[in-house]
């Protein structure tokens, strides 16, 4: 880390900078500048946020700058290669094909996840989505059909080959979500339920973390980070849109954090452009953007009649749609040298 | 609510969205105007978030403008009185006396979460703070002495007559840390875990809910319904400072949105100018900014001895500063005709 | 205008704002809900600010909502066929071919800018960009090469057979901008000085207006409409990225923004990715993102040694890196049923 | 500067970055770290963002960390003492005295300014605010009174013996405004436009400089370096809110940034409340916090007849709730050890 000090700090006040370095076992490297004077202290990171907390506080400090990045197992300099995911029916993310989840938002009823399942399996999207358990901003609003939502989707996902991907809002769920899930979802109000993080981090399943809407990509990777220190390396990442003060979306899609993400970071990327669009006459162009910019998958929600959807209606695409986007992403996956997963078999 | 309709929107899709609108039940009260037709839609709020749904998706429609506010138990139109929290040693928040909690961010021993209570205990608190259970970004970070934590806060609180608040992180410690403490603090990155908010309005502890850094004063009254919905009515509010683009400071004090809280709330509301400021140099002007804005309490993080803090030490006052503090508020709350509740008995 | 009354509003308060919107001249229809009463109030749009305010402070008054959008010139209600620029040179901007604006940050010497106007013409760009005047954030810095600047520019673009984009900072400049350029940008920084919007209005040059870094949708389009309402009707948009709380780009780009001003504006929509980014590492996926998601041109920062740029060099493509990117944007133009301007004519 | 090298850059790399330096005339301070080396780079300042960017751009580089801090005329560190700007009739602003500046938002006609200057001398507001130049989202609002604004401001300030402050909105207007008023007003809107501070830069008036939307404090201070640059250094800081996602006030009162002004300034600082809060009812919570957060005066909006207010009338403040508001301010101010300017005479 580097110690600024204050313009006129004293030698005193160096003095003591120092020996609190050499205190801790870092090794000290003054460097005397025209206008005040910095100090760089080298050595074993594992106690260097007690040693800031405490440089920051002496007399004649005016800025600790860290220099090494806070995320390790997330980071390229940790693995090179990109992590690849294999779900259970052979399905990569993270390779070079561009893997399509689409859905409902909440898995409503039999017939309704069963229509889902078929329009869009037919459409060529490669994993099922559909929310069993949901978060909602009102008490007042639905909640979801919690585990006889899980059952219905996997018997949806089964019935039409689609590995299934579906939230877990609370610790005391994750194993039961478990065994119906193929994917894990951390959704975005729950990027730093750390207790949920590492939860998930100590079961057998790949994991789709959500970016909290006010969450920095650091923060990001750091959430991501709590779940491979727990031992679960397949964590893919969802750019989902963040709060800002436009108000013209629900969200701004930040896919510049995408194209960040990519240099930074050897997990898999998806982007959701449905959450972030707010509405469904924007999904389609923020959905081709994000093939464009690089990433790994898109998480979609389509829903067979939005008219009786009972959340997020407003932001589905009817099959139809759906169907007609699947061809234009594909023309934009080749325009890259990739291709869409699910339709790459044809 | 109110369905504008586009310009141009043809009769038949006007009569769609009122035979939809009477189809729920509702009474339909169009306005036909200059360049657009709008339509009122009166009828039971039960049903209105579906009924906006479909709307939504109706040709011709623009936009769906609700007219009434998403919670009830927590505005001022369902109780006009304040609403006054009462501890078991018969300390009030929201009434006229200003309520000061301060300690450490963590208890991290006997002797410092001792030495703590003595300190805010003499310079005047009424409240012992004191994390036994830290979210933390980093996984490698120091994560709280959890039980052993809560248990000596509450002897160091028991020691010195002030009652407790500590964070509760995850549902399953909600029970154990309610035998602990005098109130359950609900921490920022948890505002919209619906389960932890489910969990604390079942108990009968009074909760400390902060804002999220990036929720909107909507979101954290709709998160306080959640907690009132369950049957918890002692809910105070605490600002904390959002995330902004500014990064002079952690985060950005919202004394505005105080303001804003005075009147759209019966709940007492909280300021904590610690976490807002993120160094200590700046917590004295905010606090008092605090209490002139209208505050029903502070919450403060005083250490002391900063220097060994395990965590936030940069935004710790040492107790000398907390006492002059004290001092300084108290002379502003009775320029706003209050006074603190522990100088008062003086 | 819908006026929102407060719940347990009196018939006398009600009463007043009837009385009010009729002195105005609007009729007024007021709808009894189950909680509270609305009143729509339909009129002359002309005096409807006038009216909000006065209605606002009214007691029992909750709340106004406007329903009309505040541009109209700039609306795609006013105009339905999306507006194409075409220029001297004949180049059309808003058609179905994508134009790409390229060159340096700043004009620094005649063999730089002639050696940039060289290098983008050759990788395929259609106009030439650079700064003569340059709004820098700090007095100190390099504040751009003025009137000899434009000059520069002028002739590096006639020897290559480019138009040239370049921008104004202050009124008095105008008209001399004009003199030499083909397209007047207003910068971020001065989206809302009105004084200069007014006075690009009223020359008959095209203006390539560049959104503030915290600006609305609303509010570009009502910066638009100062233009159009001087009779200057060949306005484009220019999404270069807004501020958020996000450090790892230097601005947050908003490609939702591009896909709501296509649904609401019939101005044509460039985009930049090179501020947007802040490092030319992510420049290239934001560009085809930007292809991707709809926009009618691109505005590229190349340099033809970004060593020794004069400023934003750390932004900028080298050639090579920009003729390969030309390949790319290529493709997924195609991908998107669009093309390439300046790769269209081989 | 801190040159941060890249994990594993090899020694080639490091060398290029050295002799880069000393080719800048700076000497290098080479440091190797556990997981890499980071280099210092001490010398003349002058050159030093072209040095930045070149360094930016070699191989092996990943950051490049400034030391110094950009503004240096506005800097505690180039005067130690506050400063003080004495108007013509004696009036201080940045001493002990907190100076209230009060009017209407705009100049309407000449009973309305009388009145207005009447009332708010008679409440104790030591100075007259009135804009005769509106900056206004719109081009079909009201745009001000202009140069009859600018005479009916002077000769009401002057029988009621107030200095008057007024918005200058274009270069060619600051001529003119600074015969009229004692302090010229810079807009938010405005903060960057450089042309208009150079402008009130040379000439002998105050400068009230308002924050920016979304500018940060940096940006902040470096926008008065542009004017302190030019030989103006009567210049003071004026917080009017941010810009964030929250929608309960109009802007956000960043009462954190004055905290910090505090110490990074010798200017003094004036907060709007007005125009963060967007709404009469929550001026005065916000002015008070204002006042005890350590603000050196604020400039408050008053109309004598809201009703008929013709720009902002929402958030003005009718004559008798100012005046309750002064003697609640006089109450804070005292709290403080400090008084209000106009007050302190009788």
């Amino acid at each position: 880390m580097i110690v600024v000090m204050k313009q006129g700090a004293s030698q005193t006040e160096i003095n003591s900078v120092i020996k609190e370095i050499n205190d801790f076992g870092y090794a000290d490297h003054p460097i005397v500048g025209v206008e005040r004077t910095v100090i760089g202290a080298v050595g074993d990171e594992g106690t260097k946020f007690k040693l800031m907390e405490i440089l920051s506080q002496l007399a004649g400090v005016e800025q600790i700058i860290p220099i090494l990045k806070p995320y390790k197992l997330a980071s390229h300099q940790f693995k090179q290669d990109k992590t690849i995911i294999e779900l259970d029916n052979g399905l990569k993310i993270g390779g070079n094909e561009v893997v399509i989840m689409a859905g409902p938002c909440s898995v409503e009823s039999r017939e309704q996840i069963m229509e889902s399942a078929k329009v869009v399996s037919e459409c060529g999207a490669s994993i099922l989505r559909g929310g069993a358990y949901k978060p909602r901003t009102s008490p007042y609003d639905f909640q979801g059909l919690e585990g006889e939502g899980l059952k219905l989707l996997r018997s949806a996902g089964d019935t039409y080959g689609l590995p299934v991907v579906t939230e877990v809002l609370r610790e005391r769920d994750v194993e039961l979500v478990a065994q119906y899930a193929d994917i894990l979802q951390i959704g975005a109000r729950n990027m730093q339920n750390y207790g949920l993080l590492k939860a998930v981090g100590q079961v057998d399943k790949p994991v789709l973390l959500k970016r909290g809407l006010a969450n920095t990509v650091k923060e990001f990777l750091m959430s991501a980070e709590y779940i491979l220190s727990q031992g679960n390396y397949r964590v893919m990442l969802c750019e989902r849109g963040i709060r800002t003060f436009e108000t013209a979306t629900r969200n701004t899609l930040d896919l510049g954090a995408v194209a960040v993400l990519e240099q930074e970071t050897h997990l898999p990327v998806i982007i959701d452009p449905s959450h972030a669009a707010g509405r469904w006459g924007l999904v389609a162009p923020l959905a081709k953007a994000g093939i464009a910019v690089g990433a790994d998958g898109l998480i979609i929600e389509v829903h067979p009649n939005p008219h009786d959807a009972m959340s997020d209606g407003l932001q589905s695409l009817i099959p139809q749609k759906f169907c007609s986007l699947m061809k234009e992403l594909s023309r934009i996956a080749q325009a890259c040298d990739r291709s869409i997963a699910g339709l790459n078999k044809q």
